[in-house]
């Protein structure tokens, strides 16, 4: 297992962390600011947000290799099922290229894949699931074409009926079998993985196919299951023993921190909060 | 896979669904009353909470097989681990014993058990599950020797910080596995379980452990996640899938209907709430 009490150099900034998603949270920074506000800190991997990155995508990309940083990833592929993906199957296929293309332009390594809900009409996650890995074996080839890598991200079963029918990393990994391809594999969150006493055997078949390492920490009485995240540390998950378990299976990449958290960082200077996730890297991860 | 659409005897309610855990909600129904409406209806199985039978257990066990109903269970032991389970070792363990003890008054087959979150000072589920363990493994002859049931209810991993560390069906039978006692089984409620696809394949290990059934229904969109369970229809659980599995695994006993709902079925009157539960135990379910 690394040791990263005296280095943060596998540390990537996810911008959530910062609450760009929230007019007035983050204190509305931009990506060049956010871009130097890592370099100056030393965390050298950033992940963006395709609102983030609209129209901008190649320039950004380059301010933040420039800067001597990675650009780690991009949020997200739009939700493929479910109440709230688009309504029409062209609106859905056609996004999940652009988000594509927008990770080609960044020059980010991948595109994170939230699948969406419980497609309407359906009940329990079986026909979804077969829908998700219909959409994601037609876009494996379009993002081999232009060399970008897909994240299966399995999501907390909480959002099992609107934002992600794929709840386990053992579903996601069933559908990394199916599909087969070598740029699609599976992003592990900690806030959605935690509790979940089966992962380090799910994680041991998972070969090269883990993707991204996402951490924050799970409150043991969280008040939102969206926005009430924690800072690693503050919470109940293990994280030591989570990165342990990601490292066996022989993950040695980045490990990002996405925190939504409206009512404590987001209320933050994000220099502070920038400064405390470095800290906490360090100590308690 | 019994069928259900002309015939619901093996329906049962869990008081919650009418609202008792709320001052003003369920229109504040007694026992006795409740018993009554059931018997009119042709609900042949009611499951109590400690509180309602607080001190007249025997009368009332007694008042609902008078009225041809059966006692199928009582809710709950006290949290075991966790932030909300109280303080004192002793009290805990007296609590239980306590609990066991009414159930046997009542005359009822099953105390469920939720074993709270996880223990304070700890990270992840871990060391939790082992305490939890000790307590069970120290109740299940206690329980043997009047004639009572214990069925380990996983709870959804959304509640894995407070109120259930063990969250998934594979977890509660590693458990009973590791104490092997034949009083010793499982709940398995659609709440908890529904997103599960693993669930299958784990009931195919349980033999005669399931203790218990639970319905209701998950929301697509749920706004709570502890008072914002759905009537059996309105979610996206698949119901009949999942009964098709506890029954594949042999269970053949009732189906108990437990709806924590602040905002819509505790509103109601608590007969049309009986009037609706069984008319969609017979079409959905």
């Amino acid at each position: 297992m690394r040791d990263f009490r005296h280095d943060h150099s596998a540390l990537a900034l996810n911008t959530a962390t910062l609450g760009h998603n929230v007019p007035g949270a983050g204190a509305g920074w931009s990506p060049e600011r956010t871009i130097d506000a890592c370099a100056e800190r030393g965390i050298t991997g950033i992940v963006f947000w395709r609102r983030e990155i609209e129209g901008r995508a190649c320039a950004i990309g380059a301010r933040a290799r420039a800067a001597g940083l990675s650009v780690v990833g991009l949020c997200r592929s739009p939700f493929l099922v479910g109440p709230l993906a688009p309504q029409r199957h062209d609106d859905i296929a056609d996004d999940f290229r652009r988000a594509i293309d927008q990770t080609a332009e960044l020059g980010a390594d991948v595109l994170t894949i939230v699948t969406g809900g419980v497609q309407p009409g359906t009940k329990g996650v079986k026909d979804s699931l077969k829908i998700v890995a219909e959409y994601v074996a037609n876009a494996v080839p379009f993002a081999a074409a232009v060399d970008v890598r897909l994240a299966l991200e399995p999501l907390h079963p909480v959002y099992g009926g609107d934002r992600s029918c794929l709840t386990t990393t053992r579903d996601a990994l069933d559908l990394c079998d199916l599909i087969d391809a070598d740029n699609l594999g599976v992003a592990i969150d900690v806030y959605h993985v935690w509790w979940d006493t089966d992962l380090p055997r799910q994680l041991g078949r998972a070969g090269n196919r883990i993707f991204g390492f996402h951490l924050c920490d799970w409150l043991a009485r969280t008040s939102d299951v969206l926005l009430d995240r924690g800072m690693m540390g503050d919470g109940v998950a293990d994280l030591r023993a989570l990165r342990s378990a990601v490292e066996d299976a022989g993950y040695a990449g980045f490990c990002e921190v996405e925190i939504f958290s409206a009512n404590n960082w987001w209320k933050r200077d994000p220099g502070e909060v920038l400064d405390v996730m470095t800290e906490r890297f360090r100590s308690v991860c």
